[in-house]
């Protein structure tokens, strides 16, 4: 078991944060709506928040109805800031690793997570654990790394033509899940490639009925200001599953 | 619409009877035992079988038990083999384009089909099809070429390293969903390009669970005998769906 918390590393974690606070970063243009287009009503649900990071999604819960919100992070620097930025009465933040929930309390009505599963090893584990706290008929929403991200073993990602402009991505090694050691800000970040079919059959078994999927990409808008993001039309990046609580 | 019946090109025919009558074919080596290990028990149940080709997975669900199979293909030149080669006093062989369903009659428990679908445009008509030819609860399983594969509008697929092994398949316009023109055989050969994304929610929107996915890949044995599979490794060549209909 891998009990990464990266976000805790001094260079990893400030590197993060001027990532993470940039305009242009494709977590705010890409991403976040999508999960927002996904996410349940809110109204007076119980909500937890794997890997809540700065909070600032459980506050956008409040605001959407929830009567309750739970955001749970391995990272002490974390949860420092959304104590400081995005406290509120109505949130708990409790410090555990998302790879062993099971100390967990309580009864939730949706369980979000962001970007976050593709750091745990054993995603049946977490599965089984996320169905044990969600209500009958509960969702689970969560974004991940795209598969195609994930796979590589190794680089060059990109195939460029002469002029500069993205011809292709190098895919390699999709078919083969497990562990990748990556770096992303410092070296040496673990994360964990599973396939489409992995995912979804894990849903599947865990008594998830897969509800909805999104590989979201920039709009016409965002290309105007961003060129760059051209190249997700190859590969995009990120994965967007919700799912329901069924029977076992 | 675009009714292709590609099949009754004497050209392609003749290309294509050749290359499916290889030991070697992937057909053979990965996509007919991994439809088969989705299989559910067929013992009596009635089965419908979406572009049957030469009828031989007909006869098969005949051997595992079929009540009773339907066998649908556009191509006259395939139903000719079909029926010279497959026939049975349970297997009816009925001439339609599996882009419109509407004027076939019947309930079936399960519906097959085997890498045909991604010559179908418009795949939310299709799955209403079959959904209403299903009985309550019944079976669809079918296989695709997979995603990674209809993507491309442009080639080369693969890089290779100057040793001549693949290092890498040259992903692009996966994001782009929609018609393809590609050469197979002949030149011409029209498929239909959809995401995973495109895939599940099509399946979710028309009333069906899904069930288990597979992206097959060949086992060391298929390896050992022929090399030049590892780069499915890379890339997998079929995409594997059973999905079960539940209600609207």
């Amino acid at each position: 078991m891998h009990d990464q918390n990266i976000y805790d590393n001094e260079v990893f974690f400030e590197g993060y944060r001027k990532l993470r606070e940039q305009p242009s970063a494709a977590n705010h243009l890409v991403e976040k709506p999508a999960l927002f287009s996904l996410c349940p009503n809110l109204s007076g649900k119980r909500v937890l928040d794997l890997g809540c990071g700065y909070g600032e999604n459980c506050r956008e819960f409040l605001h959407l109805g929830a009567s309750h919100v739970t955001g749970l992070d391995l990272s002490e620097k974390m949860l420092q800031i959304a104590k400081a930025e995005n406290d509120a009465e109505r949130i708990s933040f409790v410090r555990m690793s998302m790879s062993d929930l099971s100390a967990l309390d309580g009864t939730f009505d949706v369980v979000f997570s962001s970007l976050a599963v593709h750091y745990v090893e054993d995603f049946d584990q977490l599965l089984a654990q996320i169905h044990r706290l969600l209500a009958d008929g509960g969702i689970f929403l969560f974004s991940q790394e795209h598969p195609f991200t994930t796979a590589l073993r190794k680089g060059p990602r990109w195939s460029q033509n002469e002029d500069g402009t993205i011809n292709h991505y190098n895919l390699s090694d999709y078919g083969i899940p497990g562990i990748r050691t990556t770096t992303w800000i410092v070296d040496g970040v673990i994360k964990y490639h599973r396939t489409f079919s992995d995912i979804v059959n894990a849903l599947s078994t865990a008594g998830f009925q897969l509800e909805q999927m999104l590989e979201p990409l920039p709009g016409a808008d965002i290309l105007a200001q961003y060129p760059v993001y051209q190249k997700c039309y190859h590969k995009p990046d990120f994965l967007l599953v919700r799912a329901k609580k069924c029977c076992v």
